[in-house]
């Protein structure tokens, strides 16, 4: 399928082959009739500047790490045995689809500090569907599945598309619908996407009965009913409440780690007790912070949409302050931090870059803000992932291994979930960190045994959310050393 | 056991007997040895203006109606049956009691309409500990339920025992621990007690070790496992937290609300698609407010403790700010009702005074809110509740029966999800509703189908987070009779 005249199916084509565009393309390749023959042919489309990407890819190669290891099988069995997935930066391709799935980013940020005021990058996006509108075939279905600021699909992908259906005097309405994706990065990569709850949403009534046909094709429907909301807003406010939800539910624990370490208290034993209430059990636990490319900005599509689409003067109050809590929440480990040495001049290791736990992404991670409030303050920064062996936004943070970064560093800060950390034996970390290290436990890896022992080894541990350490610290008579 | 001579088991007292008291009181004096006799004398203890209520239970009667018929069963099978149950005024029943359990409310209430300035009615609650102290033996243990502001049990109620031992030439320390309930009053009421999680910390190890042999001995331990924290700070704010929890749960989707309303989106249906996710599931829908003991004031407790206990000048702007907007919730229905009409002189029904279904408690119902709001700009208003006779918040209000709401009424607000509405025959709201008539949906009882029969035939609809009915109107060209 390098070139059209090989095309044998039904053409998907994906537009934007990133996190999530690569993990469906991928999916939809790798779904099959019953006589397993592929559904689909699959042509991922990316801009010039990915041809790096893009030629890893055609080779049937994953361009990132990650923990699901069906993700790179599955992959170079579409590329290099099916022979149905290929990327390109060809746009021609668009001309044959039969479905387009738009997985390119609606970037937002806001602008200054104040989360009131934020700038919609549309100009990118808006130009990617006009692409779409000039060369699309008049029955070929647009499924969104980016995030996109609730009533964009109707009001501006809509606009456009009819506009470009004028100009090529196309009679029929061009057929748009909107399915978030809810792509989990991680271990469950691909079966986030396979076996999981679809929501979508068509324009008209064509256009549902086409979603609704191919999502089923690529999506365990059986086990995980599809849901058809009554427009498309209804799809794209779901994406955005759900994650607004969950950035809310992170930011409020962060007041009451603050009231917990006051008070000596262990926030994760109270947060474990109160999660057996099955109409608690989705209560978060402290933590060292929130990145990502999602939590961090969805709520701001809202914003924006509440205030330039729908005129609603009173925001999102929850909303806005779960970005501004969690963009401040690294900052707390600085306080902390701060309170036990003066930070000039220290050797500092962050362990885990990532946002997110067994996965390879920096964007947006708790880490650089982190650090960068570090470096201001005169402290040395490291690093260790083992998922990144460099890092995009903090180039000048130089990479370390575990081992020296244990050996090596005043203060040791375990930032990430990656199970590297979880199972690493914290016996050996106490061999062989140095005396008088100060180790930050910001997620919970550290059991009470395990910190008396530090303590009474001569290192000083701290813990997000861990107010009962100084408790512990007063019984030992510990002194910092 | 109507006096002391006749205590012929292990004596517990309930200091405060309301809808708290009373139920733990049953439960207590249901419990039962292997051989079927009774575990403990039970006697509940309350101030002397409330003899009417006394007088009622030791008859065997419930003072107050719920849909749990198994609690008026066991009340009266304990008063008649076991003869272990009284209640009484008497406090000299402290003086031979092995467990109090302490159920008297601490009062707390915001200054003027600043969520950050609160008085803490300490007073009352101080002198019910002190008659404790001067009263109990000294093994006696004292177990504290109620909601207290975190950090009380160890810095206001030891210290009064403590001083009143010491008045005593008590030697050894008094025995405190905290557990608190998580009565839930409905269906439910006596079965939230046994068969449910509890957590509870003592002050000491013997207090501790007390404490659990005690809830061993009344709670299902077996099936809900008991949960020791490592101090009573952290079991007090255990209970503030997940009430916290919960009231910014509510308080987050109005914003949500008012952005669907807008867009025209049913947001019920979006929740819907959104609690598919284990990670979402206590994702909370639209609704009229949030009323109730605990939901309203739970948050005061931790902001006033954060504020005089532990000095946090942060506070917990999520809690106090769900504080504030779940107050101001039910103003919203006022608002969407006067989009729709001039509301001076017209007669408007609630339906629903209770703040929670199939209850009769109207402490800080929303409903409250509602109404007075409503008789501020000129409305007549009426009530309905079929678990209530008359409203002490509202003495002025007049209750009118179920059919006479329906049929005379020019607005009518479902407000409370008791099931009598939940079962309501929709088709007879229609029939004997008034042309014209405002039918307000505030909870989601009325399906789309329902919505648009009333609407074909005369009857204006609204609902909180149902902005699919301006839709619906639009696509009926539908018109305000």
């Amino acid at each position: 399928m390098s070139d059209k005249t090989q095309i044998k199916r039904p053409l998907v084509c994906i537009q934007g082959v990133g996190f999530v565009g690569l993990a469906i393309a991928t999916v939809i390749a790798n779904s099959f009739n019953r006589d397993g023959s592929p559904l689909y042919d699959v042509v991922g489309i990316d801009t010039p500047d990915n041809q790096c990407k893009l030629d890893l890819i055609n080779k049937g190669k994953l361009p990132f790490k990650t923990e699901d290891a069906s993700f790179g099988v599955e992959l170079k069995k579409a590329v290099l045995n099916n022979k149905n997935l290929v990327v390109t930066s060809e746009e021609s391709y668009y001309s044959h689809a039969d479905v387009v799935v738009v997985d390119i980013p609606l970037h937002i940020e806001k602008l200054g500090d104040d989360y009131s005021h934020h700038q919609l990058h549309q100009d990118q996006f808006e130009k990617a569907i006009q692409t779409l509108g000039a060369r699309i075939k008049p029955e070929c279905l647009v499924l969104v599945e980016t995030t996109v600021a609730p009533g964009f699909s109707n009001r501006i992908i809509k606009k456009i598309l009819d506009d470009a259906f004028k100009k090529r005097n196309i009679s029929s309405s061009p057929l748009i619908a909107h399915s978030y994706e809810r792509v989990m990065p991680g271990k469950n990569y691909l079966n986030s996407i396979r076996n999981y709850y679809r929501v979508f949403a068509g324009i008209d009534k064509r256009s549902s009965d086409r979603a609704r046909a191919f999502i089923e094709s690529i999506v365990n429907v059986k086990d995980y009913p599809l849901r058809e909301e009554a427009s498309m807003e209804a799809s794209e406010l779901a994406k955005v409440l759900e994650n607004s939800f969950r950035a809310v539910n992170i930011a409020f624990i962060y007041e009451w780690t603050l009231l917990a370490e006051k008070m000596g208290v262990n926030l994760f034993s109270v947060i474990k007790g109160i999660k057996n209430r099955k109409t608690h059990n989705n209560i978060m636990e402290p933590g060292f912070g929130v990145g990502g490319y999602c939590l961090t900005k969805d709520a701001l599509l809202a914003l924006w949409s509440a205030k330039n689409f729908y005129d609603i003067s009173f925001g999102l109050p929850f909303s806005k302050m779960a970005l501004e809590l969690n963009d401040r929440m690294p900052l707390h480990t600085v306080d902390l931090i701060q309170r036990e040495m003066a930070v000039k001049g220290r050797k500092v290791a962050v362990l885990g870059v990532s946002y997110k736990e067994d996965i390879g992404d920096s964007r947006f991670s708790a880490s650089e803000t982190f650090c960068k409030k570090m470096l201001e303050l005169g402290a040395i920064c490291f690093a260790h992932d083992p998922y990144l062996e460099e890092w995009t936004e903090c180039p000048d943070i130089k990479f370390v291994s575990l081992d020296n970064s244990l050996r090596e560093m005043d203060v040791l800060v375990f930032t990430t979930r990656h199970k590297d950390y979880q199972n690493l034996d914290k016996d050996h970390l106490l061999e062989i960190s140095r005396h008088g290290a100060l180790v930050v436990d910001a997620f919970n890896i550290l059991a009470d045994d395990k910190i008396i022992h530090l303590l009474q080894n001569g290192r000083n541990v701290i813990g997000v959310g861990k107010g009962h350490i100084n408790i512990v610290k007063d019984q030992l008579n510990w002194q910092k050393s």
